[in-house]
């Protein structure tokens, strides 16, 4: 397979919905889109679509459009989705609880082999069939299980200790949800959900919409 | 105070973070900070950053850098955050419970007034000091309270319902964590945080790593 290095984020943070919809138009029979077609599903444009998809070579023919079925499966190749992922959840608190139920992870093939959490009153519980861990256990569970991503789903005061863990343990990739900014090393990537940050997003366009309207009147 | 219409998306999500780190040389009584700084704390470049506040009139002054405070103040404001939003919790799952219980969200000015299920067994229990009430209450309880922000929590089957009442109530956003696209009229936001997507960028960054890796050896 060939490689992609030095893609942008902006393009592979939109490869994700170029997967899902094409995911959507296989479950409706679809089995050729335009990128014109692209574009009103997605909201980017045309151009914007070809650009990026040329990015991997291209998979669209002139006047026919992009196969469907191919498209989505280079493009979960692309994304890695084409193996499975061991995952461990770190903070069996709500958070936890709800990823762990999340079923659409386990089906894209990311699979929750554990929970940890130190508190003693939930230590052995099992969430959605996954048992809660002692978070002493951790280091040598990952290293036993051959675990891959770890799943930061603590409070912040208490994520950079278990983001050490899940790299010394030796996972690839961390999913941190707590408001913190990870060190870790060079070799293990760090992808932060921060809620914050979007909830902001959505203060200013109630804002910015406001203002827009009141000059229309 | 002056309009920022036109500013491209990318724009507005990098605003969030320039206002958590300015909040954090603030906690740590650092006043100026130059462009150059700032590209150090945020990974963004300094020429990028000050592109992205000369959209907003720029607060920079050549040899003296930023002042901190003014900074976080103004892009406070074009955040919308120097007032007070109303919002609701539609879902009273895990996720449901994890939002409300989210005291970031309350001290920035978010303030959940009330989370809405349909499951008998919860409705009267309190989240985080927040009543559960039935999902008929909902379009009433938005009217009567002055809810700005609907939180959809709901799965996916649930959530464009959920997105109707918001609507019919008269909210002005809607922040949606449900993997499903809503269809709402033009004059409702809404943003949606879709976990799937940010975990595919894990699955990639990993692929990637370990694909540059085997070039190198």
């Amino acid at each position: 397979m060939e490689r992609f290095s030095n893609i942008s984020m902006a393009v592979v943070r939109r490869l994700p919905k170029y997967y899902r919809y094409l995911g959507e138009l296989l479950n409706n029979d679809i089995k050729r889109v335009s990128s014109q077609e692209l574009s009103k599903i997605t909201g980017f444009t045309a151009s914007q679509i070809r650009q990026d998809l040329n990015c991997f070579g291209g998979f669209g023919q002139q006047g026919y459009g992009y196969n469907a079925e191919e498209l989505h499966r280079e493009i979960g190749k692309i994304l890695g989705l084409d193996r499975l992922y061991r995952t461990v959840i770190i903070g069996a608190g709500n958070l936890g609880h709800a990823i762990a139920n999340y079923s659409s992870f386990d089906k894209s093939g990311f699979k929750t082999q554990a929970i940890f959490d130190v508190d003693p009153k939930i230590i052995g519980e099992k969430v959605s069939n996954v048992e809660v861990l002692h978070l002493d256990k951790l280091e040598s569970f990952i290293m036993q299980n051959d675990i891959t991503i770890g799943i930061i789903c603590t409070p912040k005061a208490y994520a950079q200790d278990a983001a050490d863990i899940l790299v010394r343990g030796g996972v690839k990739g961390i999913w941190n949800f707590a408001p913190a900014d990870l060190k870790v090393s060079d070799d293990v990537i760090v992808e932060n959900v921060n809620l914050i940050e979007s909830l902001f997003t959505v203060s200013y366009l109630i804002k910015e919409r406001e203002e827009t309207n009141s000059k229309k009147r």
